[in-house]
């Protein structure tokens, strides 16, 4: 009884996110985010706007969700057997999928929150940080199972290769080259997430 | 005779070209990005339109011509005696100057790019992104002058302090803390700029 009572209408509730996350998918696909509305939202899904405004109150919030969940479901970070490779791998996942709909969700929920922010209120946003961040646990956590000295990380530090992703797809637009990806890797994320490797085997060789 | 001909019209051209970035200034302060047309910046300056255009031909280029001049004349980088401290000296004033038209110019500019930026052209923006490394240069050298033992640093990494900042600006607005300004220092930048202290001085005390 308990159970049947939990189980269905969360389900129904499961099904319902669904048939709206998709339905925004679809629009920012076909029509772009200058299309994204409630009513529209609603329409496609067969849904009630109460029922979308209940889970989401903006569309930047609605926006992020739809983008949350491809990434969520298309982006988990691939095991490449290190954590270099699991970086790269991931970013590479991550900024292609930047060319579709998730691109143009993040494009232009960002544009919304830029237009909306003053300049002295600090009010703080929904950039996505806290995604990438939790991506880069993952990644760091099987790199621990595997025996490399990895650091732990500041929040800071976990949002610093999305946030170098996310600027440079904001700033440059897609596709992204993998030279961008190698860069953000070697150049940053490595250094700020290996603990000092030279310190534990001698020098680098050069 | 060469000298003169040289000479003059620059001296003009420059006097011209600190009145319209005056007015832009101006016109940022007192009134906000939306209200930064080429009339009105012709109108309070005294000058041309075409004379505006030959030297900036978007509002995105007018900002940031804008935004740098303040920040060249007001932010270079203070000499605090230490590479540490001179790179919180600078971002804490770069981040000060983020709430007056500088911040208004770098927001509007961003969102105006932002908006215009299609997912499939790759299309360079300028955001700025060369000023904040060439002031980082000029806190290296400073710092190797002294006998600190910096690193050579690739375009992302002298980049990296610069887009913290600016994305944590576009995401959460001004003022911004100094807990933020030591995180960038502390966690990112320091680690990157310095080559691996541990390894010249034996591990950190702790």
């Amino acid at each position: 009884m308990a159970d049947d009572f939990r189980r269905r209408p969360r389900r129904r509730g499961s099904a319902l996110e669904d048939a709206i996350l998709d339905a925004v998918v679809d629009i920012l696909q076909e029509c772009g985010y200058g299309e994204l509305t409630f009513e529209a939202v609603a329409q496609r899904a067969g849904a009630g706007k109460a029922s979308i405004y209940r889970r989401w109150t903006t569309r930047v919030e609605l926006a992020h969700a739809a983008a949350h969940r491809i990434l969520g479901v298309e982006a988990g970070p691939p095991d490449t057997g290190s954590l270099r490779g699991d970086l790269k791998a991931w970013i590479r996942l991550t900024a292609d999928l930047l060319t579709g709909p998730v691109g143009q969700a993040l494009r232009g929920a960002a544009t919304e929150v830029l237009g909306h922010i003053a300049s002295d209120t600090g009010r703080p946003t929904t950039l996505s940080r806290g995604w990438y961040a939790s991506q880069i646990d993952v990644i760091l956590e099987r790199a621990r199972q595997r025996g490399e000295d990895v650091v732990e990380p500041t929040d800071l530090v976990r949002s610093t290769p999305g946030t170098l992703l996310r600027f440079h797809f904001l700033a440059h637009g897609a596709p992204i080259s993998d030279a961008v990806i190698d860069s953000i890797v070697d150049e940053v994320a490595i250094p700020l997430l290996v603990r000092s490797p030279a310190c534990r085997h001698g020098p680098p060789t050069t």
